[in-house]
């Protein structure tokens, strides 16, 4: 049987992009045992892009960009020309990868990416959480009237199936509670003031050197990275519609030593816990620094480890739970994506 | 649009038969909302059935067994002479659920129904673990020579969705290995013992009490039914062609308080752990009774809850863990392959 070719079109190319290139490259022939065919057509960035319809050679292109040099100075298809809109009219691509950079206020210039390709009855797989927090219904109403599907499982979590798991370990299910520990970094930093009693200070500082938490941490500390999570996989799995304005969020800031340790003599721990629960009907939703027993769950999840807990009608409580994280894990993600749904 | 109409058949219609039944007219409306009208067309056990083509009254007819009465009596559809052969001739129905008695020697009568169906062209989902631990690669090759599916997520944990995640959580990855709490009962005892300080023998009638443990327990304390788990899903997942006979399998009995509280001393708990594991290309699997620390995800799985873990090539780790189990889990579990498998 002839394997089904599916055409690609990247847009972004940092370290998610180049992630999902290389892993591309070392899953095609695991693929294309499985009768999957994958070749990129267009890979575009702000400025110019590469086309090939032959499919464009993402070894070799990784490796160009990785010494600095532009995409549209790509010998091989790269043109300065090349626009997103460009790409859009033309259509000779099945599925999009939107990995530009995020922005939350707007959902800029992703959601216009979003908006566009699933108008031309292109799927779209996103690691973008800037529009799926801002108008997850709208754009899932679109793909569904086009008949093309919506990936955005990178959105919260990266390795993490929390949409997945939504999806297909819960299939039939009615969802009735979110928990989760969704934020890494966070975890990463209360985990350094348990083990090893340093300061809130200290540990953000060490956290920071280990390039887990960013030089301007207020997003993952101020629990707001966590609340982005909660809202896409709420709206999406419990059918809310949830923003940021509708959310109680709480970060880690303020913590002490002393916090940790009296939690500790009751044989309790501090989680940054995102919770989304449907009460009469209604979602409530919430991000809260609080003590867990081990009675729960979330209680092992320890390092920059992030776990999801549901509450379900027809299969009573499911965990999932992962280690990892990074622009490969995210890029994973999208690949996931695409399997479950050309399936 | 109209809704896709899936005509079911049902065999065996004992706990978990009698459970999907009620899953089925509970979850009625809400299917029907996502597009989905199912429809029982057949009940059958060993002494006769009910047919009924235009859908059996599933509230009805376990309201009519359940006060000891006879499929074959009952007045809408009940008759003596329906049998499995006979409702395989017609074929009037799309999915057939195989419940009937397990038997991991011969994995008969299943094995028998599970194959007809398939040859006939007839989805099959299954909670019946001797036929798949016995003949998975044989059963899956017919069903997909027929472009028919095979659901066996109930075979490998009830709610705890494995299977599913094996599928589609690690869509895209090679899995590496399998780790995992995949009995509660021997979970629930090891527990007792540990909490409350119960010998082994104690422990284990506590747990008969309640009803978790069965009068003859060897296959579980031998850890003999964590194999059989193991082994459908390293088969399913990690394509080996492992049987009991491959196996080292070490169970619970011996184990004292003593072992049990050195352990705890240095932070360690005994668990009954399966691991399927690949090794320069070929899997090895062991059931084992070890001590396990805080850094393996396993340790916080407690009292009767059931747990995977995951090492693959590209999404790190995954943990699923759930805590239920029962039939109506099982039931639950069953109808979630349907979902996932129509969609």
């Amino acid at each position: 049987m002839k394997n089904k070719v599916i055409k690609l079109a990247l847009i972004g190319f940092g370290n998610v992009g180049r992630a999902l290139a290389k892993l591309l490259v070392r899953k095609k022939k695991w693929l294309g045992k499985r009768g999957l065919d994958l070749s990129v057509t267009y890979v575009i960035s702000r400025k110019g892009g590469v086309y090939d319809l032959e499919g464009i050679d993402l070894d070799n292109l990784v490796s160009f960009v990785s010494t600095g040099q532009r995409l549209s100075e790509y010998s091989h298809g790269g043109t300065p020309d090349l626009s997103f809109d460009l790409m859009i009219k033309r259509g000779d691509f099945d599925t999009l990868f939107e990995m530009s950079p995020t922005d939350t206020e707007t959902g800029d210039p992703a959601r216009y990416h979003i908006t566009s390709a699933l108008e031309r009855g292109k799927n779209v797989i996103t690691a973008n959480k800037g529009p799926i927090l801002l108008k997850y219904a709208e754009l899932k109403e679109l793909a569904d009237s086009k008949g093309v599907f919506l990936g955005i499982g990178c959105t919260t979590g990266g390795s993490l199936p929390s949409i997945t798991a939504g999806i297909y370990d819960l299939a039939g299910a009615e969802i009735l509670s979110i928990e989760g520990i969704l934020n890494g970094t966070t975890n990463y930093i209360l985990n350094l003031m348990e083990n090893e009693g340093l300061s809130y200070e200290n540990a953000l500082k060490a956290t920071q050197d280990t390039g887990l938490a960013e030089s301007d941490p207020s997003k993952d500390v101020g629990g707001w990275d966590t609340a982005t999570k909660l809202i896409i996989l709420s709206n999406a799995l419990m059918n809310s519609d949830l923003s940021l304005d509708d959310i109680q969020v709480k970060g880690i800031q303020g913590i002490t030593p002393k916090d940790i340790q009296d939690a500790a003599k009751k044989g309790k721990r501090y989680k940054l816990i995102g919770k989304a629960e449907k009460i009469k009907g209604t979602v409530k939703a919430s991000v809260t620094l609080q003590t867990i027993g081990s009675d729960n769950f979330l209680f092992g999840i320890e390092g920059s480890g992030k776990a999801v807990l549901y509450q379900t009608d027809i299969f009573g409580e499911l965990l999932v739970a992962s280690s990892a994280s990074g622009p490969g894990y995210a890029a994973a993600s999208l690949l996931r994506d695409l399997i479950n749904n050309v399936k």
